[in-house]
């Protein structure tokens, strides 16, 4: 308490200018404590009436800090018995590179520094440390096992190219003027009639809203379904893009255990019943692999139901099963409207395309579009159209069974190939995806495993920076769907060379 | 001040559920309130203290309802003198298609009512009312008069075609995976080197991001700069996407008058003097049309380098002038590093491709990526390539030439074709852009007449919706370098017969 105190103090003392208003001069302070472990994790922080007599601020001023640091998740109120530094800080929900409580050795808070970035925007650079494990620089050495790639060696590049071209050709002016900002009308109808078939939901065109990829389809359901501090579910271990996403909404993050039938309804319910949104990933859980079990799905809706929750369901990679038939999507069972499906073409057609979509309940159409419009006003028009004619066409259902056969098959070449390392490297079986979670020796660590292989190129990934709360075993997640057979002989050759 | 106890005290008896906190239950009331009009403009909130008293609310409860409802601006502390109800609502920022004081009676707020979207959702919601003209229907009539068109009929689609296939052949997967946040490497360099020449910017490429056109420019700015409730200043008239920006980010939205010079520096220090970013269009100011003369650029710089606060310089039509050289850009002359360069192919190539740019800073770059991290990984990545070889090969420059030509003669051609009817309709001069302002008579209602001729497929703009604060005076954009000569004959004869 009496370091906070000593904080806010030399926080009243410093006040950068007289521009900056005395709550944020205060917040700042606050929040450099925090973030330098002065003020430890659980310290209850002195009442505002008292740290405002302190320090000679108005009671006013010491709330409105407090309301700030409070709405980013540095500190949590708890009903009738004040006021606490959070355990599980913002920086920490994102600065995954480096275990968490090396973080502030790491990385002093540069707001405090700099002064540049607003706290919105300081909150946000943090997620520049969040290790996007493909987003790489410009020239990997090969692809051997990064994940979230589908096999692009084998995409249809003349048929996609004749396509761009003639919809050129045919229609070219009007595809090059401003459009409808939920998208394409076209793809939103070959949306809306492959996901009947391929996962039945059975939804309007008018409830497709077409996204740039997954990414701007999770930032958006973050942004207008929730406000600043309200409580937000994810699974631990998780989907990063959705970590960046709630933390870039200022949510309030619930770390839920998730095990092999899925994210833990249960165990969510006993940390915060009353979250506002759930993210999971139920077909094929990532990281872990796992399908949520029925009777989790309906325990999930039926929370949601009671609660007037929203789950976002991010149907990543549904379309790559190689065994049995896909359970039915969340939103396909869902008779309380609480549902947004999220979908992707990042991995049946490919990454760089950037689109995705969201099929939204009809009352929430509208929200999305006002996203759209305020941040980017529409997807890019053109390949809207060839996506829709190769959908279409049935280019799209042709290369999707031939990515299953290709994929597969790579997967069990990974199997095959790995055999040899089965002391140090354990392959957990999947029956899909485009990753295989390999277990390591309890004794080792992860990211440096990942950090070796790395230096030869090679690009497998820690499992542990997944894990915000639930305890961690090492393992790395291997990418063999974008993997060619060479590169995977190689990558394996490097890893056993590391492993051992 | 009865009314807002009586507000106060109703939305605790209908408080929804024990889910919704009880400081948001009064904020909405009190929104609720001010949206129908219960709470004037300018009417005085009793203070927080008697408002608990009366209300059973403790104060902390109350002063949080009042922080939120303060950081949305809907009401204005001012110091010493107590808490007030704004006189230029958030819903009035955005919903420019009514006049701002039939407002309340046109659209009783949905939150109240329907409870689905958070706040900040609702709020975002609400521009979607925003008429962003050229995002119309899929069958506009013909594309007479939309402004933001350039000449997408003379576009060289086969080139176009040519390089999008040659790219896809030459380095197809390596294009399709996911890339640099920051944008395509040889697009970025292509970028710095075109806007050297063209801009007078001197920049490395590492301080280019590419953006998913300009709107997302000014999203992120908006985004990293401010934090809710910081005050930014932008032009009146201006530009209704920079607002939908500024809105979205819960800027306090400071209105400041333009002349034929530009952006009013010494009103905007009048009216806010502490506004942490102005967002400009200094080239050829939108919709007016003038350029910022250099004596009010350098006031502007001097403001901000005093200040610390930063400025947008939205350089959308830069391009297009057909007089003379342009100014160097504000960037350009600016040694204190407070000014982010924005600017967009979606003129000089087309809308639909969505791709645009920052120049900023090197100390924003970190902020600007973390931007793109969490909202939508990086635009997509084949079109980047072309752009950079349509630039590399020389096809974007000879492009500009004869765009350029033809845009002047289509902007001769209209005012040729409505010297006829000067009595009703006078053309102000422009030496650049993609339209003229046409000024009407004083008794004209410009959004009237945008509806008559928008019954006849023809899309002349009413200046009116641009405006906030300042006083309006009745004028429609006609946007000529998209419209082709019959076109424009056409809406002439349409606008001739609505006028007389």
């Amino acid at each position: 308490m009496s370091s906070a105190r000593n904080t806010a103090a030399r926080g009243r003392a410093n006040s950068r200018s007289a521009a900056v208003p005395a709550y944020k001069a205060l917040y700042e302070q606050l929040r450099s404590g925090i973030l330098t472990g002065q003020l430890a994790a659980g310290t209850r922080l002195p009442p505002s009436r008292t740290l405002a007599t302190e320090t000679g601020l108005s009671r006013n001023t010491v709330l409105a800090a407090f309301e700030q640091l409070q709405a980013e998740g540095y500190i949590i109120g708890r009903q009738g018995s004040g006021t606490y530094v959070a355990d599980l800080l913002p920086e920490q929900l994102l600065a995954t590179s480096e275990p968490p409580n090396r973080l502030a050795a790491a990385s002093p808070p540069s707001a405090v520094t700099t002064a540049k970035l607003s706290a919105r925007g300081e909150r946000l650079a943090l997620a520049r440390r969040v290790p996007l494990p493909s987003v790489l620089g410009r020239e990997p050495r090969g692809t051997s096992f990064l994940i979230g790639l589908p096999a692009l060696d084998a995409f249809p590049f003349e048929t996609w190219g004749k396509l761009y071209c003639e919809r050129l050709r045919k229609s070219g002016p009007r595809l090059m003027r401003y459009d409808d900002p939920a998208g394409y009308r076209p793809l939103r109808e070959a949306i809306a009639g492959y996901i009947s078939t391929a996962r039945g939901i059975h939804c309007l065109a008018d409830q497709v809203i077409v996204t740039s990829g997954s990414q701007q389809a999770l930032e958006f359901c973050a942004r207008i379904l929730l406000d600043p501090g309200d409580a937000a579910w994810i699974e631990d271990p998780g989907y990063l893009g959705a970590r960046a996403a709630l933390v870039s909404a200022s949510a309030r993050i619930i770390p839920v255990p998730v095990d092999e039938n899925g994210l833990d309804v249960t165990a969510g319910q006993a940390l915060e019943p009353n979250a506002r949104l759930a993210a999971v990933t139920p077909s094929h859980q990532f990281p872990l692999g796992h399908t949520m079990s029925l009777e989790r799905r309906l325990a999930l809706i039926d929370w949601a139901g009671r609660n007037d929750s929203w789950i976002v369901e991010d149907d990543y990679d549904a379309e790559f099963r190689y065994l049995g038939r896909p359970h039915a999507a969340l939103m396909a069972i869902d008779s309380h409207q609480r549902v947004i499906y999220v979908g992707t073409f990042s991995k049946v057609l490919f990454p760089s395309l950037r689109l995705g979509y969201v099929i939204a309940p009809p009352d929430l159409v509208d929200g999305f579009l006002a996203a759209h419009l305020s941040t980017d006003m529409h997807a890019h028009v053109i390949d809207q159209a060839v996506v829709a004619d190769f959908i279409e066409q049935g280019h799209f259902a042709r290369h999707l069974r031939r990515m299953r056969v290709l994929h597969r098959e790579r997967q069990q070449q990974l199997v095959r190939l790995a055999e040899p390392l089965s002391e140090n490297l354990r392959l957990a079986p999947s029956d899909g995806g485009l990753h295989l979670v390999g277990w390591l020796a309890d004794h080792r660590d992860d990211r440096a495993v990942a950090k070796a292989t790395l230096r030869q190129g090679v690009h497998v990934w820690p499992l542990s920076t997944h894990y915000l709360r639930s305890e961690a075993k090492p393992a790395i997640l291997l990418g063999y769907a974008g993997t060619t057979a060479e590169d995977m002989r190689r990558g394996i050759a490097t890893l056993s060379a590391v492993l051992s």
